[in-house]
C-alpha cells in the first residue's frame, strides 16, 4: 500500500529500471515518479502514466502494468531514436488505490490538495500521512508543489488492466475507454421494530430487512426505466439488527452504489431511488434515512484520443471494443484537467485485487502496441 | 440468567414465600421448585406453573408471573380452606430461557435428559451445566431422577405474557391457547462470486444477495398460497460477504424461521420455500445450500382444558380470546407428555424480553382468577 516500505522500495526499483533504460528520473513533492523523452519542442507535452502502488492480497498487474508498458514505450522510442516534437513524459502516480483517500499522486498534479488536506489524511489504523512522508525523509507539504500548469500538458494517456469481465467474455485484446463512469453511494437506514419471531402476525410487524428486499427487488426495473445499458447499482453491505433468528429485524443499515457514464442518467437514477424508498417506507410503516456518501462526476474521455486509438488499433489489426470504465481511475482526476483516453486490457475472468488477477500476454502486447503507436502519434 | 448466583436467590425468595404462605415446598433432582395442596384422593394431580429464570436486560414478567399466579391460586384456595379432590402442584421450572439448551425444568420432568446432555450442556461462555450445578451444592446427575411418571398428572396449566401484540390490539384481558406453534429453522448460502461494482456489467453478475432479495421477497406470496393465517416466516439474520459498498456480494448467509401450528402446513412450507431457493439459485446461477437447524412439532392444547378455561372466562364476565401461542414454553414440553392448557394476558405493544415488558394490573388479576377458576374445578 501506498508509503509503506515495501511502496517506496518499488519506487526505487522503478527509478533503478528507468536509470538502466538510459532515461532521466525525478521524483515531484507528491512522490510521484517520472521520466520522460525529450520532444524537439517546447510544446504542451504528452503524459502517460499510473499507478504502482497497491491494495491488501492484490495481484501482479493492475495500475502497474500501465506504467511497466509506459516505461517499455519510452525505451522503445529511445532504442528506435525516434525523435518526437512534443515531450513524453511517464509518470507513476502515488497512493491511486486509497491508504489516504486514493488518487493523491493525480490529485496533486491537479492541484486539488490543499495543506488541510495534508494535515488531516489517516489511513484506516490511524497513521497519519505527513508521518508517513516524514518517515520515508519526504517534505509533509511538498504535495503542494506538484501541482501543474494545464498549459504544459497535451493530453493523458492511460493502459489498465480493465479489472471486469466484458473484454473477456467478448474475446477481444483492447478496450479504448470512451468514458469514466460517474456515481453516487448512500448510505441508507429502514427503522421498524424489533419484534419476536412466532408471536408477531405477518400484519403487525415493521419488519426493517423485508424494506430491504422490497427495495432491492426494485432495483431491477429502476435501472430498465430510468437508467442506460452502462448504470449499475449495487448494494454492497448491509447490517440487519438485532441479528437474531428468532427476532423480526427491527433496522436494517446498507449501501448503494450506483454508477453511469451520464450525469443527467445519475440525477434520475438517484430520483427514482429515493422514490422507491419513500414508497417502501410508507408501506411497510418504516422509517427511513439516507445520507449521500459521494459523488463523482463521470468524464468524457477526448474525440480526438478515442479516434488517435481507434486509428492505431486498426493499423496493428486488433479489433478493439469501444467502452466505457467502470471503475475510478487517474484518468478520471486528469480528465477534469486536460484530454485523456484509457486503453483497457483483458481481465481474464473479470478477476482484479485478487492473486488471480490476470491477463494474456499477447494482450498486453497488444495494448501496449496501441499505446507506442498512438503516443508516438500524439507527440509527432 | 439460569442457575447464576441472582437464580438461586430467586429460587430462594420463591421457597421463602411458599413457607410465609404456610404451604410445604421442596426442590426436586432439576432444581424445579414445587408447593402442592394436598388433595383428598390418590389421583393423577393438577400440575400449574411456569419458570423464574429470565433473559439479561428482561422485563419482570415473563415466566415469573405464571409462577406467581399460580402461587396466588394455591394461597387463595388454602385461605378459603377449599378441599380438592386432586392435588394441586405449582412448579417453577429451571432454565426455561435456555442458558443451557432451554426447558431444562420440563424437559427434566418429562425424562427427556439423559447422562450425556448433562456432562456436555455448556452455556454461550463455555461453562459447564454440571460445573455450575456442583458450584450450587447440586447433584449434576439429579436432573435424572426428576422424571415423572405420566401416570400421575392429569394436567398441566400455565398462564404467560402473551409475548406478543395481539392481545393489546384487539383488546382482550385474557387468551385462551388452543395450539403451541411448531417450527423449523433454517441456515442458507447463496454463493455467487464477488466482484467490482463499477465494472461488472448488471448482467454479468452472480450476486448473492440479490438472491436472498429475490427470495425474501417470495415470503408473502408463499404463506398465502401454502400457510395458513397463523403462518410465520422471518430472515431475522443476514450475512453479505465481502460486505464492502464497491463490490457486488459473493455470498450471503442468512436464517429462516418459520412457524405454523399444524405440522401438514410447516411440511408444505418447507417445501415451497426449498423450491424457491432452488429456483432463484438456478435463474442468478447461484450455488445454494440450506441447513435444517432446528424443528419443534407443534402441540394442541386439550380441548377438555380448553372447554374449562372458555367457560371459567365466560363465568368471570371475560372476553376471552382464542388463539395460538407462537413463542416455544414450559407448556410445549409437558404437552407431549399430558393434556396442557395456556392462558395469556396482554403485552403492552407486544413487547418481551424487555424492560418495557408490562401487563396492566387489571388484565393480570381476569387470568390469575381464570387460572384460579379453571384450577378448582379441575382439581373437584
Amino acid at each position: 500500500m501506498a508509503f509503506t516500505d515495501a511502496d517506496m522500495q518499488g519506487k526505487r526499483w522503478l527509478t533503478d529500471r528507468i536509470d538502466a533504460a538510459g532515461l532521466p528520473h525525478w521524483i515531484d513533492g507528491a512522490a510521484n515518479v517520472s521520466t520522460k523523452i525529450q520532444g524537439t519542442r517546447d510544446a504542451p507535452e504528452i503524459l502517460v502514466g499510473s499507478h504502482i502502488d497497491t491494495v491488501p492480497c492484490a495481484g501482479a498487474l493492475d495500475g502497474t502494468l500501465g506504467v511497466i508498458a509506459g516505461l517499455e514505450c519510452l525505451r522503445c522510442i529511445k532504442e528506435a531514436n525516434l525523435v518526437t516534437r512534443r515531450t513524453i513524459e511517464l509518470v507513476a502516480f502515488s497512493d491511486e488505490e486509497g491508504r489516504f483517500g486514493g488518487m493523491f499522486g493525480s490529485q496533486s498534479i491537479c492541484g486539488q490538495i490543499n495543506p488541510e488536506m495534508l494535515a488531516t489524511m489517516t489511513d484506516m489504523n490511524g497513521v497519519k500521512l505527513e508521518d508517513e512522508l516524514r518517515r520515508h525523509g519526504l517534505d509533509p507539504l511538498g504535495a503542494l508543489d506538484a501541482a501543474r500548469d494545464p498549459e504544459t500538458i497535451d493530453s493523458y494517456l492511460e493502459l489498465h488492466i480493465e479489472q471486469g469481465p466484458v473484454l473477456d467474455r467478448v474475446g477481444k485484446p483492447v478496450g479504448i475507454v470512451d468514458e469514466i463512469t460517474g456515481l453516487f453511494t448512500w448510505s441508507i437506514r429502514f427503522k421498524g421494530e424489533a419484534n419476536h419471531a412466532g408471536t408477531t402476525p405477518m400484519n403487525m410487524r415493521n419488519d426493517a430487512f423485508m424494506g430491504l428486499a422490497d427495495f432491492a427487488h426494485e432495483i431491477p426495473r429502476i435501472l430498465d426505466e430510468n437508467g442506460s445499458e452502462r448504470s449499475r447499482a449495487t448494494i454492497g453491505k448491509a447490517q440487519i439488527l438485532p441479528g437474531a433468528t428468532n427476532t423480526v429485524p427491527g433496522l436494517v443499515e446498507f449501501s448503494l452504489d450506483v454508477r453511469d457514464t451520464s450525469e443527467k442518467v445519475l440525477d434520475e437514477l438517484s430520483e427514482a431511488f429515493r422514490k422507491a424508498l419513500s414508497a417502501i417506507a410508507r408501506r411497510r410503516h418504516l422509517v427511513f434515512e439516507f445520507q449521500p456518501k459521494s459523488y463523482i462526476t463521470p468524464v468524457h474521455c477526448s474525440e480526438k484520443m478515442i479516434q488517435t486509438l481507434q486509428q492505431n488499433s486498426r493499423k496493428l489489426g486488433l479489433d478493439a471494443h469501444p467502452m466505457p470504465s467502470g471503475a475510478a481511475h487517474d484518468a478520471q482526476i486528469m480528465g477534469r484537467m486536460v484530454p485523456v483516453g484509457m486503453i483497457f486490457v483483458p481481465s481474464k475472468g473479470g478477476q482484479s485485487h485478487s492473486p488471480a488477477e490476470w491477463t494474456a500476454w499477447t494482450d498486453i502486447e497488444a495494448g501496449a502496441n496501441v499505446m507506442l503507436h498512438t503516443l508516438i502519434q500524439l507527440a509527432s
